[in-house]
């Protein structure tokens, strides 16, 4: 098998009942220069709370944690468990100070490890061409 | 500081003059289940030949390596220069066969580590909602 990867969070979600943020981790505030002349932005961030051996060894699930979705291999799904409990979500980017990004919102807990931002740029694929199975569209 | 993460390949991209393809190891394939139904994935993979020290500690870039272009963060870029040496891409899927998705093309090098794959859902964000600095425009 080939060698593994090593990922070093550059830093947390913050939230409370009525605000969300993203800290950036002192030593790479540096990399934000210019992130606020985006209105959104892509977050990675670690499913901590699922990287278990036995969570990452899980290949296929029921999407939405709903027995009547199809059973469904993990890559055709967006699911918590997954080999690399990686997650990515769009968020809006509401201000920008120093290390901390204010965001409109986030679907992460409180806590977890952010591991990379890029810029968002929509997607130059027009809805037409766009082809997916059922199970998204309820 | 935080703890590390450790990311395992699940598969390589395959590049020759006329064709793309990715390879899924044997033992990740049944996660590939359903994919079918989409006609586009994302496709996570990891820059190794930008996995130095140097290059992680990189924190600003001028994009698109054009010094006309102003200092930038790299979490407001899409650089292979950045903390955790992650790629991100859409793909267009072909063909699925077996542990074998053929795709339509990649930006990613012949030999490329494969570490996620999600099914791809249109974004939901106006374009009339976005905003973008100059440089991306270019």
């Amino acid at each position: 098998m080939s060698r593994s990867f090593s990922v070093n969070p550059i830093g947390v979600v913050k939230k409370t009942d009525d605000a969300a943020r993203i800290e950036i981790f002192d030593e790479y505030a540096d990399g934000l220069l210019g992130l606020e002349g985006f209105s959104h932005m892509m977050v990675f961030y670690w499913f901590d709370q699922n990287d278990t051996p036995e969570k990452r060894k899980t290949l296929q699930v029921h999407p939405r944690k709903d027995p009547r979705n199809p059973l469904t291999g993990v890559f055709a799904t967006h699911s918590p468990l997954r080999p690399n409990p990686i997650a990515l979500t769009r968020c809006k980017i509401v201000a920008i100070t120093g290390n901390i990004i204010e965001i409109e919102e986030i679907d992460a807990y409180d806590g977890s490890p952010v591991i990379d931002i890029k810029c968002y740029v929509p997607a130059s694929v027009e809805d037409k061409d766009v082809r997916q199975p059922d199970w998204i569209k309820k």
